[in-house]
């Protein structure tokens, strides 16, 4: 994404995830250090808020505070959310910010099924796009792909998985800055006969649209950079996503026990601290932190609810960079030259 | 498992997997080097088969040939493989060792569907189970853990969850060595709220049952060994392993490339090569290679597909051990134990 000065507002959410205020004041502190284009509009309990942004006069003076009566919890069901959280959360209000043109974009670490139901309510989907698929960027050994969607819904039709792919190459255009992304589905097998029908049948759909449609790619083969958007249901990419981390933190864990084991080691670990700070920036979780909601008519952005100070920090410079890059509309314009092929996905599932 | 010297058969299919015989028998002869108590019957084009037999003779002298008129390729449609497979396929005369007592189990890296297809047919299920699910095994920061099913399968209703928790704690107790093992459901989230209407189903029959159930686990949790069974479909699990395994090879690939960088780095890595041989030891995928089709009245083995010889010699020795151990009787009498059950999860169905 290109760094110009435009001045962006994000909208905050400043009661999300797990740790709420006591994690995002500290996370935009260190944005702010060298973000200077941004202003924020904290939402949330007002004491609560103040009393940590006091400590730091240089993010106070860029930032405004909208007092919330309530925030959701992170275990509440949407629905529920959406019937005691309408207006009143820190959510519902940092999401209105952006639908009121006060934000380019809305960061929440809040709960997922809640901010996903909220954004769709407030901002409103593009036509042809059901509900907002998460896109995640999945570290490679050749950069990073787009994976969508990881928001831990449930479900995939043929349609859906199609409106992923539109959607997902549109973003990788802009943030991996390629003019025709490969886009794959994500199965258990790369032979035509492997995976679920609605699956087979979005395949089809791809491979005779005018997208760089590769084919099938399993799990295994997303590191290794073998396309640049992957598409999968909501349950199957958090899945995937989330076995990749653990087993990241894993090996990190095994390695540092095994340092930690002999002098030898611990020297051997001093020489090469080199290749592990590399490795540490290709594989740190927190770096592809920051999952975009795309499809809405508006910029929404998801963090981990558990992430610390430095995760959410990224997920804010995500937020600030789509603000700049108005992705929605660029998205919103790739969404309607493809109209045809997303009509045509869903009037055969409504026949069928 | 404990070691003990009982004399064990395994059919051998010898053409299964991306590279057949010239994969199988380089492996076989391996793991003949110190498995003195295994015998072998290998299923598959003689001549092929006894060209590379030849080389070996300590190899050829526990070893059994039987031609078979042809081999099952590995994207054959399961309904395909048993229509011409039937009775001639190396992989149909394997199994049916198993099930005519010539052999103890059966191994194969061949087309995994052709695989679960044959097997059932050929030993069927116990009562209750409805299609043998494939369990692997986990490296873990503790040990490994069993995940199920990594098969490739697709759906999974909440009665089959139940099966497979049923079977994977009844697996867990003979090659885990664990009394009373804890059982998990891999879902997005550990809330009650999370999930398919399946998998939520499924955690209310094995919270009233007498296993060890402990609720949900995420997919980055497998790797800290919350659980020792993880249960989840056929979809699921495979791309959970795949992903994993994908990002273990990906930090390999990177600590290489950033070894070669610079002299001081590869000194460092030379002295801490210790602990990169711990590593390799607990991650490497080979070393989980080797899943077992559970539920079947005789035991199957199934290797990846693509490994070298040293994979599918992993796999071959859990092959042994199994029939060691005659597990698929083991299991059989811990799955007539939870009876009522399955009974009952699979009738809840049919009402509802």
């Amino acid at each position: 994404m290109k760094h110009t000065e435009t001045k962006v507002t994000i909208a905050v959410d400043a009661m999300g995830g797990d740790h709420g205020a006591s994690v995002v004041i500290p996370s935009l502190v260190r944005v702010s250090q060298h973000y200077t284009e941004g202003f924020f509009i904290l939402y949330g309990d007002e004491a609560q808020i103040e009393a940590q942004l006091s400590e730091h006069p240089s993010l106070r003076s860029i930032t405004r505070v909208e007092h919330c009566e309530m925030a959701i919890p992170m275990d509440m069901k949407p629905a529920r959310a959406l019937r005691v959280g309408r207006r009143v959360s820190s959510m519902w209000q940092a999401i209105e910010a952006v639908k009121a043109g006060q934000a380019q974009a809305c960061l929440s670490a809040g709960n997922t099924g809640a901010l996903m139901a909220m954004s769709k309510i407030i901002l409103r989907t593009h036509a042809g796009i059901e509900r907002p698929p998460i896109a995640g960027l999945w570290p490679t050994l050749e950069g990073e792909s787009v994976v969508l969607d990881v928001g831990a819904t449930i479900g995939g039709t043929a349609s859906q998985y199609v409106q992923f792919a539109v959607m997902g190459v549109a973003y990788a255009k802009i943030v991996l800055g390629l003019d025709n992304p490969r886009v794959a589905l994500l199965n258990i097998g790369i032979e035509d006969i492997k995976g679920t029908d609605s699956i087979k049948h979005a395949a089809e759909l791809l491979s005779s649209s005018n997208l760089n449609f590769i084919g099938f790619i399993e799990a295994d083969a997303i590191g290794r950079g073998e396309a640049d958007v992957v598409v999968t249901d909501g349950f199957t990419g958090n899945v995937a996503v989330k076995a990749a981390e653990g087993t990241s933190r894993q090996i990190s864990a095994i390695l540092k026990i095994s340092m930690e084991r002999s002098l030898m080691a611990r020297l051997g670990f001093f020489l090469a601290r080199g290749a592990f700070t590399t490795l540490r920036g290709k594989m740190n979780p927190n770096a592809s932190n920051g999952g975009m909601l795309l499809g809405l008519r508006g910029s929404v952005i998801k963090s981990h609810g558990g992430v610390d100070a430095e995760g959410f920090a990224i997920a804010a410079e995500v937020a600030i960079e789509v603000a700049k890059a108005d992705i929605a509309s660029v998205i919103e314009r790739d969404i309607e030259a493809m109209q045809t092929l997303l009509d045509e996905a869903w009037a055969e599932e409504v026949e069928g």
